[in-house]
């Protein structure tokens, strides 16, 4: 049999055609989650599908799905998808390339008259941004991991959920219904850009992740004593913003020292006004690492230094931390190599519909560069040669997932 | 003749009459500038001045003014007051102990039928707070320091100041001619709370002033690259929080070292969420000293430190420091020294209508202690005693001017 290959000129060219539904004038893209431009991409993506005479199958939050069948119906299907939903005025490959990889594999084996073990199933995610749900809403109530009480807060503009949901002709009463039993997929695997800087900045052309970061969010409040800025002598105050910022240093050294990122994103000052002393002052602290017990170490070490500064450190959120399947990641590396594309092993900092999918079975992600490390914005920007590779280093995975796994 | 002597316990009484006019629930006064509440309490001192036979007069900013004749009807009268307005919910001290003290000490030599060789003139400034027209507006428009433009600013509920003055019957046309001419006043003196913490702290009774302190205000901007907080490996960021942190410790080391005061109030952090690294900081700094050589040196420092440290500083307002006259501060000082009351001098690092007053006549202040160092607030308080011991001091200082100027 012929050797499957990816139509590189056809992924590209499909990457700038879904790019053209929801398009911005300054080179974005709006198709936020439930939108009527959301659901014209999805038609498209449906469309491609269905001219490879796949049966495309629509579940209650509208995941879209579809199998090209193998040779040996007693294995479940590999997966492979994304989602192309984005962020308000987002770019164009965030989730758009993991869904056109896919279809560009099944197209390849489809091209080559290959039939693998395991079906091959497309996913494309509905909802993986955080505009309507809080994220990877598609994902969650695929793997089981719905809660209904998503469906009452505000979506991207303010509006409740259950709204969106409606408008787009989907039921919220049957959400948690549609979650699928594990075991229904024999693996999943993701192609997704990689949303920071890492690969372009070492000239690497794929990343192998090994797991998607945890990540824990929390206050750090310092409390002062807020008085006038004039009449209070520099020895008589208790200024909460010199007891914090030292603190906004110690997270960054803290990360540092444990090889994870830590952030300050937001100050909050009271009573804030220039010629008042701070009497309080709150800092969001959050930290990502792959290694849960590395977080617990420096949870702990941020609160011992919260403390020692007169603070003290509010956890708020913790999202554990998701390795891939040994099995997947080797067979990741495996076709970098014989693709002989220069890779690294790394972890994924942000959040993806892999992350949930590992309730149901064994998932692995593949990362091509960002120019820049720029994402969620128009100028998101990945080479079509990166683009491609990546979408062969998927169909290899692919090959070499369909030989290992039973 | 028999020395003229404070009555105390009718000034307390008249501090707790003043304090039921636009008094709140909490024990605060809502007195605001050309409210209905501040010109009854207007009202309410021009009949305490009647009382004393005195014939009062209102300008066209509605400041009041009373004359108690002396002997030399050539010498140029001596004036003591301050302002009966107040901030929203402020205290019962603040301004009002000023202008009841004048008229204790005018009572205490009409009791004593006793006329000095200067006139003395009692004066009520109105809107010193920074409520309508920014404060200290009755004292600018009759030192001829009044600018036009501050009629179209918005006062504190955001309508513009001009018909907060058309409402209370001022016309806005007239202020400016209001102006008096230099030379009209042998020396204004003033009695104010301290608003700080340090007579207290030391159990001082009295602070002469040496000056009001100049303020000085910057914006600090720190910039860096807003990024993804998940991505962008440590190592890859700049982190405009990062940058301002140490910063805030600047602005204090300096301050410190200098011998004046330094306040990092505000602190604004974009774009501002918890998983994105700061791209842009600003920091509002203000210092205040007496010494304009020194606010300088201090300025030329928190530049070359922000330039060091990759940010840099702009200049956005600056009031030069106002030194207190030297024969009234050493009026002041003598008193002191005549009634034994521990005192101390020291800078007023708040603004007051002396400071306007500096551009007609001679000026200076007396201090009494603050309780914690509150002011602007219900808890704003004075004890009795020092109440009257600042009035005797007032009383003490005025003869004593009386004697030494010509």
């Amino acid at each position: 049999m012929a050797r499957p290959e990816i139509d590189g000129d056809r992924l590209v060219r499909d990457l700038q055609q879904l790019a053209r539904i929801g398009a911005t004038a300054d080179g974005g893209v709006n198709r936020l989650a439930y939108s009527p431009a959301d659901l014209d991409g999805r038609a498209w993506v449906t469309e491609r599908l269905r001219e490879l005479g796949l049966n495309v199958r629509t579940d209650a939050a509208l995941n879209t799905a579809a199998t090209y069948p193998g040779t040996r119906p007693d294995l479940a299907p590999i997966a492979l998808g994304s989602h192309t939903d984005t962020v308000p005025n987002g770019g164009r490959y965030d989730g758009a390339l993991g869904v056109l990889a896919a279809i560009a594999c099944v197209r390849a084996l489809r091209t080559a008259d290959v039939r693998l073990r395991h079906a091959v199933e497309v996913l494309n995610f509905m909802a993986e941004e955080a505009t309507v749900g809080g994220g990877t809403l598609g994902s969650r109530v695929m793997a089981g991991l719905f809660d209904p009480a998503i469906l009452a807060q505000p979506a991207w503009d303010g509006r409740p959920v259950a709204e969106h949901l409606r408008e787009a002709g989907v039921d919220p009463d049957t959400l948690a219904a549609a979650a699928r039993a594990p075991g229904g997929l024999a693996a999943y695997l993701e192609l997704h850009i990689e949303q920071g800087g890492t690969l372009e900045a070492r000239d690497e052309a794929v990343g192998a992740v090994e797991g998607i970061v945890g990540i824990r969010r929390y206050a750090a409040i310092f409390s002062g004593r807020a008085n006038h800025a004039g009449t209070t002598p520099m020895a008589d105050r208790r200024d909460a913003l010199v007891l914090a910022a030292p603190y906004v240093l110690a997270v960054r050294d803290l990360a540092v020292d444990a090889g994870i990122v830590g952030t300050v994103g937001t100050v909050r000052v009271s009573p804030g006004a220039s010629n008042v002393i701070p009497g309080r002052v709150e800092l969001s602290v959050e930290i990502r690492g792959l290694d849960e017990a590395t977080l617990d170490r420096v949870e702990a070490a941020l609160r011992t230094r919260a403390e020692a500064d007169g603070g003290r450190l509010e956890r708020l959120s913790s999202k554990a931390p998701v390795a891939s399947d040994p099995v997947v990641l080797e067979a990741v590396v495996a076709a970098c190599e014989r693709l002989r594309l220069p890779y690294r092993r790394m972890s994924s900092g942000a959040g993806h519909d892999a992350m949930c999918m590992a309730s149901l079975t064994r998932q692995g992600m593949i990362f091509v560069p960002s120019r820049d490390g720029v994402s969620h914005a128009p100028d998101e920007f990945t080479t079509a040669e990166r683009c491609v590779d990546g979408a062969r280093v998927l169909l290899e995975a692919l090959l070499a997932l369909d030989e290992r796994l039973d």
